[in-house]
């Protein structure tokens, strides 16, 4: 197969949710490009593409029968298991991210809290007990969760990755402005609000 | 000039924010790819062809004089300037959203929150008092608030559209799951956390 390109395997979760989340019985069975492309607002030149990647998947004049494709990302993405995620930073972010009922709905559930804090250690947090991220190498082990997300400040970085070195995790979802780096085999994805909010504004000022 | 690619312009922001928060002084005057690159974890080939959008900014063999590409990058951005953003949406992400730190040393400031909650109306949230969005046009138009961020459920985006179809905003930068189009005048940017999350799943489950 060829090398999937990132921003196709972004999409392929967006193709997914709509499926999901589509309770309309108007087109029983199939859908095509133009229709899926429309409600995510993606053109269906590049939805077709995107699916390509993956064989054919779609009947020419029938478009793609709904439940299967619903199945095949489901496959690919790897979201007919449950996945299990730990969260680093019990402020306003890990709450907000905590809070993202989205998440649940596509069966990823964060379901241990850490913080370097010792005012939030030992507390609880939209019910989950917070708990002392130097005890993150033995919890993680325990739970096989192999995807951390850090939502902490930029300067607590340094000390949580430290920990991070010792655990078999396999990826990060960083929410702070700081690059880290746990070799190649644990994927770093960063989540810049501050590039979002200055993209927008440069294309507004130009 | 040449098209900028979105993906450069988002990197544009990340070199200003490494040059902006460099409090060294080993290197006082230039700085070279290789050394901007790695503190960001960006190839400095990359880094080159992004900077070489907007003309000849670096002198061979000696790099990047660091004040100067600020200011540059600074003028290209549009952060010589400050801006004011309004946020809809009081709950847990608008809150998270409101409390980012990152944003106001940027020059980013949201000063306005609406809500369609009536629970929410007429509170404040971190000192700021929750308007009803059906006020929208008028504070936004009184403020000269061009930038709007969504944080609210996606059932309530159709009723905030609305709204914000009467006002005479620039951009939108959409934490929501629901397509947003204001038509071509409108940027909009969607932050979708899920699509995020999905495609970290799937480069694991590969």
């Amino acid at each position: 197969m060829k090398k999937v390109p990132e921003p196709t395997i972004r999409r392929l979760f967006c193709y997914y949710r709509c499926l999901k989340n589509d309770k309309s019985d108007i087109i029983p069975d199939y859908v095509c490009s133009d229709t899926l492309g429309e409600k995510i607002g993606i053109k269906p030149t590049l939805l077709r593409r995107d699916l390509s990647f993956f064989g054919h998947m779609g009947r020419k004049g029938k478009g793609y029968n709904k439940n299967k494709l619903k199945i095949r990302l489901e496959e690919i993405i790897g979201l007919n298991k449950e996945w299990e995620i730990a969260l680093i930073g019990a402020g306003n972010l890990g709450k907000a991210i905590l809070s993202y009922n989205q998440f649940r709905e596509m069966g990823l559930y964060i379901t241990e809290i850490f913080d370097n804090d010792l005012d939030k250690i030992g507390r609880k947090v939209n019910g989950y007990l917070v708990k002392n991220v130097k005890f993150i190498k033995q919890v993680l082990q325990e739970k096989g969760i192999k995807i951390v997300i850090i939502a902490t400040s930029e300067d607590d970085v340094e000390g949580i990755v430290h920990q991070l070195k010792k655990t078999n995790i396999e990826a990060i979802w960083n929410f702070t402005t700081a690059h880290i780096d746990l070799g190649d085999d644990v994927i770093v994805v960063k989540e810049d609000l501050c590039c979002s909010l200055g993209s927008i504004i440069c294309n507004i000022n130009k």
